[in-house]
C-alpha cells in the first residue's frame, strides 16, 4: 500500500524496515526490482479511499498511527517500477467509488500500454463511508448496491476495453495516411442503471485489452461478483478451501470453469534460520505491534467502534444484545471468553502469522497448495526484510520443490498465470468482443 | 501529448519523429533526460477526455488521423520521467469534469511527492461535449458555468491541499509512536455549489502542497480565472501582449500583482543551419501536413462541423450569415477572401511556424522576452527532432546571451520559477492555511 502503516500497525517505528521512506520512488523500484530478480509474479498495491474515522468517532487516531492515513494513490507507483523491470506485473487497487468507468478505463489501459500488458486491477466496492462521503456520494451506498453498481461500472468497462476498438483496428499505414480503420472503431453507447457512456474508448487495444481482474469478496454478495468477474481472488488467511469451492461452484452460473479462477493466500510470514530464531523473531515483532492502529482498523472494518469498548475487559463481560451482530459474531471467533477486544485487534495482525524455519514454512505453503490454494499473496510485516528473507530462505526450497518458477514466460501478466493474453472466451467480458 | 498525433497532424507519417513509441516508456524518459540535460523547466502534457466527433459529424476523420485519439493518460507518464531527472519539471493537463476533486486532489500530491515537488497542472475545464457527455453530464456545461464550477472545485483543492495538514502536522515520532499530529490534521467540510466535501485530505503535505498552476484561457470568463487562480499562463503564438496586459490588470481584484503570473508562448519552430535551410524544411515539413487532420481538429475547436463546407472553395464565396459567429470571426483573420477553410486548417498548423536559422530564431525568441514574454512553450512538429534542433542550435545563443539558464536552481519547480516553494502568501489559495 502506498502508506506507512498496512496491517501490522506499529510496525512503522522499526529502523529495519522502509515504510517512512514510502513518498520515494527508490524504495519502490528496488523493492520492484528485488522481487523481479526473485521472479514473483506481481507486486500487489492495496488502496482506500477514505480514512477510517470511526474508532472514538473520528479519524484522530489513524492520524497518528499512520494507519492507512497517508495514503498515497497507488497507480502512480507502477511506472516507475515498470520501466526498471521486464517482467514483474503490477496489481493495484480501485473503487468503483473513486472514479468515473469512462476515466478509470483510459487510465487502466495507459498502464497496461506503458507496462507492456503486465497490470492487474483488483476490484473494490469500498466500505468506508468517509470515501462515499468526500467523493459526492451522500453517504456510502449498501453493500448489495454497491456490487450492483459494480456490475454496471464492469459493464462500461468491459464495453471500452473489448468492444470498442476491433484487434485490428489500428493499420499504422504510413503510405495512405491511416492510423486506424475508423469502421473497426465503435462507440458503446452504454445506457445502464448507475452509467451512460457513449464512447468510444480513447485508447487503442492495450497488450491484455481487460487488465488481469482481482477481487476479493467474501460476503455472498462479493462472492457472487468474483464468480462473474474475477480471474485471481485473494483470501485472507489459509483454510479456507470451503470460499474457495463455493466460489468456483457459483462461477459454473456464468459459464466459467472452475479453474478459470486462481485463488491466492494472503499470508504473513515470520522466518527464522531455525524455528526457535522465527519465533524470537515473532515475540518481538508482536512487542511493537501497536493494538491501537489495530482497534482502530478493526472499527472501520466492523462499521462499529471499538473505541466505545474496554479494550483490555474479556469479552465474557459484555452483553452482546446491544452490540451489533457483526461485533458479535466477531468476538466469537475469540478462543476463549478472557479474551479481549485488545487481544483480537492484536490477532488481527500477528493472528495470523506463519512463524517457522524456511523448511517449514515451505512444507506449510506446500500444504495449502495441495489444498485448494494457487498462489500466495505474501503481507509484509518490514519491508523489504519479509520479501527478503522469503527470497533469501523460503523461495530456494519452493523452487527445488517445482512449486516456485525459476524462469519468467514470456508474454503478458495473464499469459504468465493463465497461458492467454487476453480474457479467456468464457469469461462475460469477452462477450462485448466484436466477432 | 500522450497520442501519436497533437497538433501539426499528418506529421506521424514521417520516419524521423517518433509518435509511433507514444506507449514506450523508454520514449518519454529518453526524452526527459534530453530536456533535462539542456536545463528545461519543464516539460508540458497536453490531454483531452472526449473524442472530436464535430466534423463530418463523427470521429472518423479524428480517428483515420489519430488526431487526439488514441490518447492515453498523461500522468501515468510522470513518474517513470522523474525516477531518471533530477531538476526537471513535469506539467500536465487536467480537467475539472473529468475527476472528483477528492480524488484528483490525492493524485495531484501523490506525483508532487514522487517527484520532489517537481509538478504543475494546467487547469483546463473542457471544451469537448463528447468529453463531458462520457463522463456522466449530460451535455457539456455551458462554458462560464464551467469556470463556475472550476472555482468550486479549486476551492475544494485549496483547502485540502493548504489547508487540511498543517505545515508541522508530520512529526514522524518514533519513540512516542506519533506519526501525526491529530490536532493538526483538519477536516474541510466544504460545501460548495457544485461539491461537498468533508475531508480530511488523505495525503500529508508534499514539497510545493499545490502543484504549480497553470491555465490557457483566453476567453473573458476564462482570463479572470487565469487572473485569480494561475501562476502560469501559456498563451498560442507571440504578439499577444495584449491578452497578458489584460490578466496582470485583472490579478489586482485578486489581490496579485502583475509580476505574479509568469505568461508563456506556445511556439513552433522550424530550425535551420541558414534560413534556407530552415525555409527548406518547413515547406517539407508543410507538404506533410494532413489538411483533413487540421479540419477536424478546428471543427472541434470552433464547435462547427467543417465538414459541411468546400474546404477549396475561398470564403469570400460564403455567405457568412448563415454560419456560427465564431466561425464568421475566425475566417475574418483570413489574410484576403481567397484563403480557403483549407488554407485555414493548415494555417492552425503552421501558419504560426517561427522558420530561421539558430541566431534568427534566438533574435525573434528575444524580442518577445523583451516584449512581455516570461518564457516558451516548444510545441513540436517532429519529436525529439524539434527539441534536438532548439537544444543544438538555439539554447547555446539564448544560454550566452543570459536568457537562458545554463544550471538548475535547487528546490521545487516553484521554486525554480519563483523563488518560493508555495503558493505566494497573496495567491487566493494561500488564505485556506492555518495560520
Amino acid at each position: 500500500m502506498n502508506c506507512v502503516s498496512h496491517i501490522h500497525h506499529g510496525l512503522w517505528r522499526r529502523p529495519d524496515t522502509q515504510q517512512l521512506q514510502y513518498t520515494s520512488l527508490d524504495t519502490w523500484v528496488e523493492l520492484a526490482k528485488t522481487l523481479e530478480k526473485a521472479k514473483f509474479d506481481s507486486l500487489f498495491l492495496a488502496d482506500v479511499s477514505g480514512v477510517y474515522d470511526t474508532y472514538n468517532g473520528g479519524p484522530e487516531t489513524s492520524i497518528r498511527e499512520a494507519m492507512q492515513i497517508p495514503v498515497n494513490d497507488p497507480t502512480l507507483l507502477i511506472p516507475a517500477m515498470a520501466h526498471a523491470t521486464e517482467h514483474l506485473g503490477f496489481a493495484y487497487t480501485g473503487s468503483i467509488l473513486a472514479e468515473h468507468p469512462f476515466n478509470f478505463a483510459r487510465r487502466a489501459s495507459t498502464l497496461d500500454h506503458l507496462t507492456n500488458g503486465r497490470v492487474a486491477w483488483n476490484v473494490v466496492t469500498s466500505y468506508l463511508p468517509s470515501a462515499a462521503q468526500n467523493l459526492g456520494f451522500h453517504d456510502l451506498p449498501r453493500h448489495d448496491d454497491r456490487y450492483e453498481r459494480g456490475d454496471d461500472y464492469l459493464e462500461v468497462l468491459y464495453k471500452l476495453w473489448e468492444g470498442s476498438w476491433e484487434q485490428d483496428a489500428v493499420v499504422r499505414d504510413v503510405e495512405r495516411g491511416i492510423y486506424a480503420d475508423p469502421n473497426k472503431v465503435h462507440r458503446i453507447n452504454h445506457v445502464g442503471p448507475y452509467y451512460q457512456v457513449p464512447g468510444p474508448h480513447l485508447c487503442e487495444p492495450s497488450p491484455q485489452r481487460t487488465p488481469l481482474l482481482f477481487q476479493a469478496g467474501s460476503s455472498d454478495r462479493g462472492r457472487e461478483f468474483a464468480a462473474r468477474h474475477a480471474e485471481c481472488v485473494f483470501i485472507l488467511g489459509g483454510g479456507r478451501q470451503e470460499i474457495i469451492a463455493d466460489i468456483r461452484t457459483r462461477a459454473a452460473k456464468y459459464g466459467r470453469r472452475p479453474e478459470d479462477i486462481k485463488f491466492f493466500l494472503a499470508l504473513s510470514l515470520v522466518i527464522g534460520g531455525t524455528e526457535a530464531q522465527a519465533q524470537a523473531k515473532a515475540a518481538e515483532l508482536n512487542e511493537t505491534l501497536s493494538i491501537e492502529g489495530g482497534l482502530a482498523h478493526m472499527s472501520g472494518q466492523l462499521g462499529a467502534d471499538l473505541g466505545a469498548v474496554d479494550p483490555n475487559r474479556p469479552i465474557g463481560d459484555f452483553d452482546f444484545n446491544g452490540i451489533l451482530g457483526f461485533l458479535k459474531s466477531f468476538a466469537s471467533r475469540a478462543p476463549d471468553k478472557m479474551t479481549t477486544f485488545g487481544d483480537l485487534a492484536r490477532s488481527q495482525m500477528s493472528g495470523h502469522w506463519i512463524v517457522g524455519s524456511a523448511e517449514q514454512i515451505a512444507d506449510r505453503l506446500q500444504h495449502f497448495a495441495e489444498t485448494g490454494a494457487d498462489g500466495f499473496n505474501l503481507v509484509y510485516a518490514t519491508t523489504p526484510g519479509t520479501f527478503v528473507d522469503f527470497i533469501d530462505g523460503v523461495a530456494p526450497i519452493l523452487k527445488s520443490r517445482g512449486l516456485m518458477q525459476t524462469e519468467y514466460q514470456g508474454g503478458t501478466l495473464r499469459e504468465k498465470i493463465f497461458g492467454h493474453a487476453h480474457l479467456a472466451k468464457n469469461h462475460p467480458g469477452a462477450a462485448y468482443r466484436i466477432r
